[in-house]
């Protein structure tokens, strides 16, 4: 489920900043409390490694191996700068793909706007143009989104939810075609708007292009789903980001010690209190990153396929059936003085 | 109210420098002077604290906590990465927000030129279609932004106001959709464009479709606003900026103290000039990004929605129906010599 | 005016490299060069006193605050960072005011082609279409550009321009709209538009509909540019970044002197030269941002708007009249071997 | 093939972490294995000439060398920068060709919802107007890919895998155009369709315009995979880029050198751990922009063309032939309660 | 000439990284080799007085003054943030120019769809569309590109290329436009389209609008390159970075030389290794740049106008004459099992 927080910071203030931190789903502090509370058991077995296990001259030994890996780590891993330019690259995914995710109503005000009459087979195409609609976007999202495959593992669940009918589940199983099928419901749907074009329920030809525009325009959404999904960021890339974010933490877990063994007064002697907040900055952008990376998973921010499905239904239904061509007598307005 | 200064700047010149910098509305300064008092107020207060509380034992090793904490600090922080980018992320979604903030002009301009004649009837369904299409978008915006909220509390306030009427707003409670429903206003100017298509006041399907274009293009914004208030910037990315700077200023409240009890006359002995010129800049820049996050909200800088509500049904009825075919006498112009 | 120095770029080479480094008008030198002399006196005012207003013992703690300052500056102040990034999101909005300026032709080569006709009064509702258009870009650019403002600062001179004719003013002023009334001679081309239709001067409505969508563009540019003039960058973007220059090279004054006075012969003892080369760069880099904040403006480098109002109305006229339905006879051409 | 791992990322947890770092096929260490290798082994032979070869007095000078060079390299090859810049550019041109890569779908649905009948030369027309798009992606696919060349190497090849007939390839050969002649079959397929307007096929103006403008855009498509092919990034931007990095890791067989041989204990004495990883991360990096330079190549990740021309002309036979009009009976849905 | 180099990172390789590598048409290489000879000429004349000319004690004071120089060179010219903004800003313009170059096949193909008959003057009339509109592009490219200019210095030239001919040089001369005249063959072209329109060679007002909205697009282009050449980037961007670029490697004349007289065995005594490739690194970088800012320039790389011209004409006319309504009978293919 997506997590809003608009309200909070409708205006800029302190206490907004507050609110907006102490929340907890889709938080930072969610995504990274696991790895960081990991992250410190091992940091503390080094550490007691480090001083009850070895003999002085041991940690001496051990003290300079770390001091040189120490001076160099920053140098060697520009952890900003590939953090900041992949999500760069991620954030205009996630908003492309968001884009293109597939809203109902242009398409539906389009239908009630265009096919004309309140005979029941009328309507009744109307309402199916939207089902098919939404049914070819549960069978993409059925593909991308583990939650709506969880909602819809088989045709059957589908057939029961209603989108698919069981003599339209046989002939789509029946068309021939050893790719992605999610297109065969938007040819149906095609199919049906030219059936009522041609019985004269849309008046012109135009209005007909115009109708059909926008069911093409639903299913180039679905497509460019299909595509992000089929050609995703090339591996090596977040390979090459994730890697680096963790092994430098993972060098950190030695090269953040405190070594001076007289010294113990020093701020980090018992906890490494900067390098924790660094790894709640550096990991918590990464794990904005992984979040956004694929945006119809199951994590608290990913977009609510399922929710989307059924608003879409519902609102479609209610557009071209139970409102159709239904608007209040008009009457003077006040703004007319 | 957004803040405009772009007189200010029409040349480059030191002066316009002056008058661009020492405004007050929507400034720096007072999007950050209470924070840095605040923290003006907590550093003198570890000042006092670290001079006359402790004894010269316990400064030291106070001094060396800090001094320690002063080596890392930067290099654990990477401020200026974090906020470059976030801002321009968030600089790109207030720019999309505002595209999509939903002018009448276009609309309004093809209803008068598309829609004719000037029988009351007709007259009335022009002005109706721009009253739901405003409607629509006082719905919306009563969702997204806190000070239309504040003007449209309830239903009857919208009554009142004139945007819905009665009869209306019993048709659109009836209106049987669990889910967001400024779309049923559009519907309604659909139905009435229609009706007068079908009435014969729009002469060709051609030019039926335009019209119902250019609603559609209406909604789409207001379809956009919605979704942008969906499905906001994953919330850990705001939070680990956010609290990234914040605690780079807590930290500074300690690294930044003069520690050097003898040599009191460095310039940072009584004042940490730089200190607060960084912090200047730094909160400066992040309350940027915090402006532009909620870009409905109530800054000084954000849009001024109730003003473009009264705009968009003022413009659109004086468009439709005021100057609706009122052109001056054609002329010979100057220009044919 | 805009300066342009494509010829002289054409290809790479170390003299057209100089060839470009040296021009005036729009230049670096020339926007920087008064407030580089501004800081060279302070820098030298600073200097004498520095070296001869103060005693050897004021002198030293003088340098000891200064070289403090000095060691923190570069830190506290990440000039590079918020200029680039800075600069950036300007150019981008830069190009989109450029991009909706609003060109004639299209417009002009649809009326041409698609309003037939060579009876005086369709020549007459052709150039009159032209005129609107322009003329409503006129009283755009009035508010937006000092120095069409300049050109046209009241209704009479715009009279006098023979854009508006007198009687059109007097229309003009009756139209019963508190906010900008741009799109009032939009309406008036819109309404020539539909009277030349009705005529059948336009002979179908597909192409009636063409000819208005180009009117329609052009007003959406129109548009867009009263939106970038109503809502610019949040003030407080710009005032960090130029405070920050300014405080930075406020700053050097201090810390870029030659403090030490025996040591009297290394570069900088007279003359600061990396550290005015700096400020070439810096404010160079800066001026391009400010000048870019208003491309509207009177700076070298600003579009030319009274220029493009006077292309327009003789491009659109040459094409809606002199040349109109003008074409060569169709005679064999040479490819044809 | 494009290596897929979207449900590896489905949520954000750390096992899935370690689900993408594992992969092989498309992974960063496939990329680089072998150079890291070649890098390593020239390492080691760097270190035996320098620890056995030479006498304490040459290794004394080479050391003095080698430290001057460690000092100034960081400084002087901005590696993090220009990769950074260069990935973002490159990222940005192969989401292009991506968008452009030519999907027949929506060609398909326009061809078979807009022209009408089954009589089998109607039949044949979609079919062959289907064909013909895909045989100029075919054409094209040949100049840019080559898999795709090596899948048709020739005519005959073509002919063979039936997307051409015989005496389609004699017509085609005829052509007199010394260019690239992939438009021929956009023009075969615009005349086959204006043949079946003019037969009553499509019943209406607009409707035609609409099929027209489907194969339009696909033909567009293809003309700006040509241009992309036609016109690559300057080879001096990834010359630089790739120089740049390998000068930095050649310099590194040197500079990363354990010289001291009194200290045989730290770290990097027998193996160059950070160096390494700093190699993975550097040219990891890289490798993603040289994949990334010319998508339609034979790497992991590159898009696969022979997939993509079976997929479509499978789908768009299916689309215009097999599921013609093949819509199921409209029956009462679930969702009027 | 474009410089093309896809074959050779069809994928990732080492050779192919060499295949890159020793190019010369268009490499980094070509583009400085002769700014390096000169700057290490001008090296070798400051190393030579150096180590010659001056006297110890003189030497000694000269060593201090660059040291100070060398010491602060780097914090003040941020070389590398400028260049990367900018190409950034370079490399989005020119992708922009080129999206806008004109291809002439949309038109042409639908000029042949659109315009039907095989009669003469129809087949004149499509050639003659074709001609004007390849003819605004000759006239457009001889103001933005030196290439094109050379080809045709003047209306003659044009007129014996068969571009234009003699007695429409008479009327293109004679039109009364004191600006770019570049419109007037397009102005022709629409009043041709607009006669065989009237004559019934299009059938329908739709495509009468569909065929002039290719011709419109085709202008559009056209005026977007010439609004290109009228707003370049403010000039005073390109000469802070170039200024910037070559500043600091006239600073690394002395700052990088080897100035210790006893230590001669370093590796930069005799030559400047590093810096030299830091040379190649940032000029090879600022190259590009260089080469972007003006792309219709006569660089290696830049886009071939003159082949455009010739291809536009050549592919135009065979698409709307010579291959007119030719298409291959019709047969069953293969893909029907």
């Amino acid at each position: 489920m997506t997590v809003s927080y608009n309200l909070d910071v409708s205006s800029v203030s302190f206490f907004n900043f507050f609110r907006v931190l102490f929340r907890w789903r889709g938080s930072v502090w969610k995504s990274i409390w696991s790895e960081l509370v990991i992250w410190l058991i091992f940091y503390y077995m080094v550490m007691v490694t480090y001083r009850f296990a070895l003999n002085p001259e041991q940690r001496e030994e051990v003290r300079k191996y770390i001091e040189n890996l120490h001076e160099n780590l920053d140098n060697c891993v520009p952890l900003t700068f590939m953090l900041a330019f992949f999500v760069t690259v991620i954030v205009d995914r996630w908003k492309n793909i968001f884009a293109n995710i597939g809203f109902i109503e242009n398409t539906a005000l389009a239908i009630a706007t265009l096919v004309r009459g309140t005979a029941p087979e009328v309507v009744l195409a109307r309402r199916t143009i939207i089902r098919y609609l939404v049914l070819s976007q549960v069978l993409v999202f059925r593909d991308i989104s583990l939650k709506v495959r969880r909602r819809f593992p088989n045709t059957d669940s589908i057939i029961k939810s209603g989108f698919l009918q069981e003599h339209e589940a046989i002939i789509l199983d029946e068309v021939d075609c050893p790719y992605n099928k999610y297109w065969v419901p938007i040819n149906w749907a095609s199919a049906v708007l030219q059936k009522v074009f041609v019985e004269g329920k849309i008046t012109a030809p135009p209005l007909f292009n115009a109708a059909w525009q926008e069911i093409k325009t639903f299913r180039s959404n679905m497509a460019i789903l299909c595509n992000f999904d089929w050609v995703p960021i090339p591996l090596a890339y977040p390979q090459v980001i994730f890697v680096a974010v963790r092994f430098y933490f993972f060098m950190c877990l030695f090269t953040r010690q405190h070594l001076d063994m007289i010294d113990t007064r020093t701020i980090d002697y018992y906890f490494p209190i900067l390098t924790v907040f660094q790894f709640i900055f550096f990991m918590g952008w990464m794990k904005v990153a992984e979040g956004l990376l694929n945006p119809l998973g199951e994590d608290d921010d990913d977009f609510e396929c399922n929710f989307l499905i059924d608003k879409n239904i519902s609102t479609g239904m209610a557009i071209v059936d139970a409102t159709y061509d239904k608007f209040p007598e008009m009457k003077p307005d006040k703004f007319a003085e």
